[in-house]
């Protein structure tokens, strides 16, 4: 399959920044003085929570869907995603113009097939124990002669989601950009984490790059143990719905294999403090798969030698009774 | 009392943004596509509630201590404050390495008065039924030889809250600051809708500008129909603790009274859903007082009339227990 696929590069990341800016926010850049004191150096948060769609898959769908040729475009797109990807992809084909099919899991948190379906898209639902959503996708492409936009799995969504990255760096002050000595951003199918390391890679070679997943799917922590792609144990389950990845997607992994300095994985009860300090210290709702990576930070698991971080919050949308439920703990 | 008060003008605005740049955050000007549609027309959200300390009033605490010369600076500040102008002051003053004293009601969020103790502030309680707040502040004063600074009735504090409107009106698209309609934010004593009134009177004088109170506390507008200040009935409670004011306060009032277009107030169920909004359709945690604005907007008491908007989150100090209960009525 991959031989097939074009590893994307820095330029592709680029262009990608341009053809997207019109349709995506530029995300805000956010500091603590109390997350600052927790981790012994600055840290700097890339607010992707604040995207359109609530995630940074609003960078990769657009940037698929606006390079699809009309003919592609009249019919239509096929996404099969967890959520997130789903809203992006139902979102930017309704800003474009285009039909779109989400297959979606049946268990999916709710207010993520509401707004996929608020804004046009057709839902199909699978169950994820018994059904392939790859052959649902098939099936449905066959169907409709459309276009598939996998999460990770293409070069021009893993090229866009490194805008990520990019605008960290581009809004970085000078002091701080010379002295990143850390980025973490969560970690799922890796396409996040792939696109933002081609930027590390050219702008900032530096800095150490860390995956962030979610105990129970980290697939990236063992695939890099093993030297080659690893699905997780079966049966495992976690609050971090974004991030279930059964293994490393290809092409992200062709990158991730090169430029990640390592991978680390972290408890739901670690992801339950994170997404608590957000409220409260930062007053911002991260969904539990958006806040690995600073529950990683909390947790002590990163360790940031006294220099600046970018710790990526990747997407905000949790379900008002898990909120309430986090909450509870108090 | 104004008799020795300076009403500040436009040039103190932009002295003051200058003056307050190092400290404060520049906050995001952020959209919602699903605000828009309720609205019929472009929304632009000032996010206050990430502002450092949570809310806008770090602008004014900051910009009143760095005017004070190094004999006053040595002998410390001293602020009475329901809590957010409060935690303000302990903040810029532990930055600044002044010594801070709050003189806080008992029933004041509990969060709120953690957060001053935790900067190095020495917090004073007061009964809010039974004491004065001016009468406890005057007495330490008269102890200390500090300087008081007070929320909202000071020419530094009024004129730093104007970098509110200054950051949202430099941060609008040309298009977009060229067709704004409407201006609103939260209204406790005025001190921030006068700052930004003296902004919109010089920038962008087509802009009508509205004040928003909570119900029962709703002196601007009481004193908006009267042509004079006029106190709230006694009696009142409300759940936006952070816009309790008795009465408009003397120097904010000379300049209100003469920009606003008009004052409005929203009951405590139209501030729960304006909550509630916000951190499912925002991912932003906004305190009651500082979700009143977005409150009327969707309560459809502000008419866009087809133009562009401003309204500002002025803070997202909010205990979790309360937030807690608004998540249990969804």
């Amino acid at each position: 399959m991959l031989g097939q696929m074009r590893v994307p590069t820095f330029a592709d990341v680029e262009r990608a920044a341009v053809a997207i800016a019109p349709h995506v926010r530029r995300t805000p850049l956010l500091r603590s003085p109390k997350l600052d004191a927790i981790a012994g150096a600055p840290v700097w948060l890339k607010t992707e929570c604040l995207q359109v769609t609530g995630s940074f898959k609003a960078r990769g769908a657009f940037n698929a869907m606006l390079a699809l040729s009309p003919e592609q475009r009249a019919r239509g797109v096929v996404a099969y995603s967890t959520g997130n990807h789903g809203q992006a992809i139902a979102w930017a084909a309704k800003t474009l113009g285009l039909q779109a099919t989400v297959v979606m899991p049946v268990d999916a948190p709710k207010n993520k097939v509401q707004k996929a379906t608020q804004q046009g898209a057709q839902v199909v639902h699978y169950d994820r124990r018994t059904q392939s959503r790859e052959e649902i996708g098939m099936r449905l492409l066959e169907e409709s002669g459309g276009t598939l936009v996998p999460p990770g799995d293409h070069p021009d969504v893993l090229a866009a989601q490194g805008t990520v990255a990019l605008e960290a760096l581009q809004d970085l002050p000078a002091e701080a950009r010379a002295n990143l000595g850390l980025f973490a951003s969560p970690c799922g199918g890796g396409g996040l984490a792939a696109g933002c390391g081609l930027v590390i890679d050219a702008l900032s070679p530096q800095t150490r790059q860390y995956a962030v997943e979610p105990a129970g799917f980290d697939d990236t922590v063992q695939s890099l143990a093993k030297g080659q792609r690893t699905p997780n144990a079966p049966g495992a389950t976690t609050m971090s719905d974004a991030l279930m990845a059964a293994i490393p997607a290809e092409l992200p992994w062709e990158i991730n294999h090169r430029f990640l300095s390592g991978a680390l994985a972290v408890s739901d009860a670690e992801v339950r403090t994170a997404i608590r300090f957000a409220l409260e210290e930062l007053r911002l709702v991260v969904e539990p798969g958006g806040a690995v990576a600073l529950a990683a930070l909390l947790a002590g698991k990163l360790d940031l030698q006294g220099r600046d971080a970018v710790i990526v919050l990747s997407g905000g949308n949790i379900d008002t009774p898990l909120l309430r439920e986090l909450l509870q703990d108090a």
